[in-house]
């Protein structure tokens, strides 16, 4: 896609309704409960009514993870311990249906829609996984930009049709999703650039690595930095310089959810760098956010309070792959619920 | 119930199985993610294990929320703003499907259990209460016990039943959950006696009292424990001096699904207090607690910490009805689902 075509996606965001905002929090006042004394659960579902511009909102059940696989040229650099092939073993396990985010997409009642936008190396076709590759991976953000901006764009379309798509299908709900070894990296560093939080405090031991080896992943992400500039007011040039094809790809999901009018909840780091790229494509996107899982990279903590945003969720986890999104689903799903199904004081007659 | 008859029931708690908990701990790490990846979900999945005495665990299907409404004698002392009548409105507005918790426990697939334990005024029978009143609410403990021996001994024997008769109707797992204006004060007093901190320290707001009235609240409780000196060491003696109705049939609720080899959600500071008086009478019980929810009152604290629990969801509630524990339910489930469903590095054809 065009830069052109992309601005038109932005100008079709529109920002959610504070007319439905406005009953929703009126109505949460009148249920029959101590005013506020559900908390995030209520602010959650004001927010609900808010995007789908009614109130009492419906309650999200048809959903869909979209998770985006992609592997990074950064890997070069020692960033992670697990090699490349790990990407492509958990496509397939994914497509088989083994991972845990198809069994945690099971138990919330969530379809998992599987898109390559850049793995690596090759494998066995599957008709669980959407081919929609880019490229064979990033090139090393630490020497080179990490995507042409017609890769980064391309990637973008990827995940605009595949949220399109989900929306199509029925979905009334998106979830972020992906899969890419050593994809903490672009992210921490997409995150230090859109907050403007040092990058020391925002990258963390990923999926594992130990003190040395975050060390020398916080000064890869520095000399990249130093090497490209990138800035927060020219978001498609940064997600370029030092993103993922999976983050653009998430970045795309994003933008077409909010295009959608339906919320989007997000995972943990990936998904919060890609949604500091889309909120500053799209500033109304923002509106259609719910962080789902707080969980252990720095990164997040920086990228949701930049965001404005409160995670709903927080298991300790560092899987990625969606699970952090899909777990609080079910609480995204009860929020809505409580605006609809609870009595009001005047129901009960209970003078309130 | 008699004390001998409660010894028997301690006597048949036996605990969880440090076998089926070495299986699963050593499955987890086998399973296609980074060790140690998904958290306290790992953790939970684990504690089900143990529990169920067999790995990987059943996801727990049928779950009932045990609901026990009292009223407190202690409201004379003006610790809550709300009028003992809204006891009775809420229950019956539980009974008619319009509170929280009936909402909640909807969309996670939870049945709603509610006993009469001990309300004051008279209302309507309804089909959908169990009355099984011991009292009609507790005596005024900042001058009296709040319950005889017998009366507390009587109201743990409701909760037992109501365990008993969940799991016999098909429960695999029970959630607590209570209804009874004014009682955060009976639960505060509780917690400072049997984890051991100041009166100050774990009392709070509850459902939304001010500064002023928190403090009075505070000195109401010390005023308590100064004229019963409640200990944990004789933790019956200590439930009928300081405790509740609803509280008391918890602490049988909770023994009775220890005993049945089912896990028990807490729900907020009400159970965390009931979970304490259950653990110093039977220790082995609290290998069957998983606290659902933290929420804002600060007994809830320092009740997990002296039982050694974690909570797993922390949405701000400050509820009760068992909304805390009802929302961690899919995240219960999906831990068991994890060690069932997830494929082993063996399977996927991945070298760990």
């Amino acid at each position: 896609m065009s830069e052109e075509q992309l601005a038109d996606v932005v100008g079709g965001i529109v920002e959610v309704s504070a007319e439905a905002i406005g009953q929703a929090t009126a109505r949460q006042a009148q249920l029959t409960k101590p005013a506020g004394s559900l908390g995030a659960l209520e602010r959650a579902g004001i927010q609900l009514a808010g995007i789908y511009r009614t109130s009492p909102p419906p309650v999200p059940g048809c959903a869909t993870v979209g998770v985006f696989a992609a592997d990074h040229g950064v890997c070069a650099q020692g960033v992670t311990p697990w090699p490349q092939e790990v990407t492509v073993s958990m496509l397939l396990n994914m497509a088989a249906g083994g991972a845990a985010i198809n069994v945690l997409s099971g138990q919330a009642g969530a379809d998992v829609m599987i898109t390559d936008v850049g793995v690596k190396l090759d494998y066995p076709a599957s008709p669980r996984v959407r081919d929609r590759k880019v490229a064979a991976g990033t090139r090393d953000l630490s020497v080179e930009p990490a995507m042409t901006l017609e890769q980064a764009l391309a990637a973008v379309a990827v995940g605009l049709d595949a949220a399109d798509e989900a929306v199509a299908s029925g979905a009334t709900i998106l979830l972020t999703g992906e899969m890419g070894i050593g994809n903490t990296t672009p992210s921490a560093a997409l995150i230090s650039v859109f907050t403007g939080a040092a990058v020391a405090t925002v990258t963390g031991h990923g999926a594992g690595v130990d003190d040395e080896v975050l060390a020398h992943k916080v000064e890869v992400i520095e000399r990249a930095i130093a090497l490209h500039s990138p800035s927060a007011d020219d978001p498609v040039s940064a997600l370029a310089a030092v993103g993922g094809l999976e983050i653009a790809a998430l970045v795309g999901f994003i933008l077409g959810g909010a295009r959608s009018q339906v919320p989007v909840i997000l995972d943990g780091v990936i998904a919060s760098a890609a949604a500091c790229v889309a909120a500053a494509i799209a500033p109304a996107a923002k509106g259609y956010l719910i962080a789902g899982h707080a969980g252990l990279e720095p990164g997040i903590t920086a990228a949701l309070a930049h965001l404005g945003l409160e995670a709903l969720v927080d298991l300790g986890l560092r899987l990625g792959e969606g699970s952090g999104a899909v777990l609080a689903l079910p609480i995204v799903r009860s929020s809505a619920a409580i605006l609809s199904g609870m009595a009001t004081f005047a129901d009960a007659g209970i003078e309130a």
